[in-house]
């Protein structure tokens, strides 16, 4: 989008322009709000805490080997190949790195896609450790809407940790996939005149079918995001952006107000909605580094982070064949490695990142516009880098 | 908007509820960016600067007479009278008076609706300060889009103060009033299959036509500001809300972050799509009134404040016959009363204010989400009592 007015060649907008297709995709990371109806995550109104600086320029130059290739490449070298837009690494707190690209620069908003997940499951954690939610209880219990649903018989474990039975594709190749229903449910635009579907994430989820026993495999599914996020309201009264604001944003010291695009009624995307600075996702690694602690404040009991870090099972895990991601598992809607330095990580489409490293004391937040919507094809110049930076910071500590 | 989800007979939303309509009104009007697109107006990272306070509980106590009335009432009963959503008065640049009510409150954003043209204004009072903007330049010279509509041979001052002739009627109780036809090219939403009016503000403003001769009287159309927010934009490169944040945002101390409405091709809404933090607004109102000076620093020249202050054309204006603004005129959209203390004013429909009075000091901000779309129906309950608040805060200085 350029010009007063844009060009008709560098428009960007509704209805019909595909504006998540690449290149397009590169403009409409930053500009979510300026296409969609969205909901605000306050950041309040005291001043920011302050990110200590101690910019290290030799992290540029540090090499590692990109997943299946025998090629080595330098860390500035990934920054391109994967199309990152922001990147941002703090080490023991302090940011030893920050770089912008694309849309993006320190006081913009970047479209987090499913990182937005970790939020839903981290607040969904924090309210099993405080005791407000029953991890073990039935959804149906909670929430009666969705008994004859799928998620019925689950247990809120099984949701958040996605190990729930469903009858749910999220194949984006293929058109018949429910995941397109579900995106005209969602879509917060009038509906064509002939519509007949569910409207917005709470009317789609009471359609959604189980197939199978839940427990038994992890099924990467957005839908158990929205579901969860169901959950969080009724068991709180107040939505995920709300509750991301009063639990986390306003409390973090973040520099920014973060958004969630909306429904037609006015309902969060829990399950990919969030747009962000790179700097307050990095404060909230911090936090999670942290476990809970925020300049000396405690704002959620240190054992939810522990219970992410422990990760979720990894044989229901291994079932789904991630290979960029071995021995890994999923819990609370955060990836867990289980590598040698515990890493463990929020992850979006087109290579949106928040990882946490606790060996090195290192946390990573990265936005990105890559074009595949395979983090697969943005891992193998991602995360031995991520590995590569570790060893290099531990390293650097000892000397 | 109640509930997970909402029932149906609280459900505020697109595309038929008629959001605007009143009660849904006191609800949108701190909502609107979950109705629609928008465009953020970046505060920036840095720490807001306080507001100091010294709050005077006898104000609420103050007593007026409302226009056209012969019962008194007191100030505090006002607020209630003409749906106050919020209001602040600030006296030597300290707040003296705070109240919330109905959607609003100190952390939130409510629309400024037409006190946008305000802005607008402001922004190009500035321009031609500078030297940027020649306010005698013909507007097709700077914009040559826009030769062959009225605004081709109006000069950009007749634009700024509204003395173009325009074949433009905004009664929104005629159904065929231009207003719906520029409405319908402005909504960001998909246009019916069958539509084939403009597109966007730009396209819009491509079709009207003149009607009379320019500099003759006062008509206040909304047309002007966006036709003045094109020709910001050609003018600087950037539009409006990128300005507003530059400019005024970024270097007041403001709070929060504010936003714009934006068509379809993103153009933000120059006439009134701006919505805001209340103390955000008093703060723009202590700048016109320290003439451009914030803690010190010089925003703009202090001849754009004199000039706005000085008013339009006085007889100009006196043909459009606003009966509780007698003597007034209109200058740089911005509306000057010529009474006793000199006070000037941005002004919205249903309500809002932005109220400066350089004798009495006070500044006032407020939002307001009266049933009648006319400002006519609650002037008799404000006019009066800003100026019985500006009388006792000059008594109370000189005893």
């Amino acid at each position: 989008m350029q010009g007063f007015p844009p060009p008709a060649e560098k428009l960007i907008g509704q209805p019909d322009s595909n504006y998540f297709s690449f290149p397009k995709l590169r403009w409409t990371v930053c500009h979510i709000r300026e296409l969609l109806p969205t909901r605000e995550v306050s950041r309040g109104l005291s001043a920011p805490t302050p990110l200590n600086r101690s910019l290290d320029s030799s992290i540029d130059a540090i090499r590692f080997t990109p997943l299946g290739s025998s090629e080595p490449m330098t860390w500035q070298q990934s920054l391109a190949a994967n199309y990152t837009d922001g990147i941002i690494v703090l080490h023991k707190g302090r940011v030893v790195y920050e770089r912008y690209a694309g849309c993006l620069d320190e006081q913009r908003k970047h479209a987090a896609m499913s990182m937005t997940k970790s939020l839903t499951g981290l607040l969904a954690e924090i309210l099993v450790a405080e005791g407000a939610l029953d991890d073990e209880a039935m959804v149906a219990k909670l929430v009666p809407e969705l008994a004859s649903s799928a998620f019925g018989d689950a247990t809120v474990r099984q949701v958040m940790d996605m190990t729930t039975a469903l009858d749910f594709s999220e194949d984006y190749a293929d058109p018949n996939a429910h995941i397109w229903r579900y995106s005209a449910a969602a879509n917060p635009l009038p509906k064509p005149a002939d519509y007949e579907g569910p409207v917005g994430y709470f009317q789609y989820l009471q359609t959604v079918a189980k197939r199978g026993t839940h427990g038994e495999a992890f099924g990467y599914r957005t839908v158990n995001s929205d579901a969860l996020g169901w959950i969080i309201a009724r068991v709180t009264g107040k939505d995920v952006s709300e509750l991301v604001s009063e639990r986390l944003w306003q409390r973090l010291g973040t520099e920014q107000d973060a958004y969630y695009t909306v429904d037609a009624l006015g309902t969060p995307f829990a399950g990919g909605g969030l747009s962000a600075g790179l700097r307050d996702m990095a404060r909230l690694g911090q936090l999670m580094l942290n476990e809970g602690l925020h300049d000396g404040v405690r704002l959620f009991p240190a054992e939810v982070v522990r219970a992410i870090r422990a990760g979720g099972d990894k044989q229901v895990f291994a079932k789904a064949g991630y290979k960029t991601l071995p021995g890994g598992s999923y819990r609370a809607m955060w990836w867990v490695l289980h590598n040698a330095n515990g890493a463990f990580a929020a992850r979006g489409v087109h290579g949106q990142t928040l990882y946490v490293d606790p060996t090195a004391e290192m946390v990573i937040a990265r936005f990105a516009s890559h074009p595949s919507a395979k983090n697969a094809d943005n891992d193998p110049t991602s995360l031995p880098a991520y590995q590569a930076l570790a060893d290099y910071l531990v390293d650097r500590a000892i000397r």
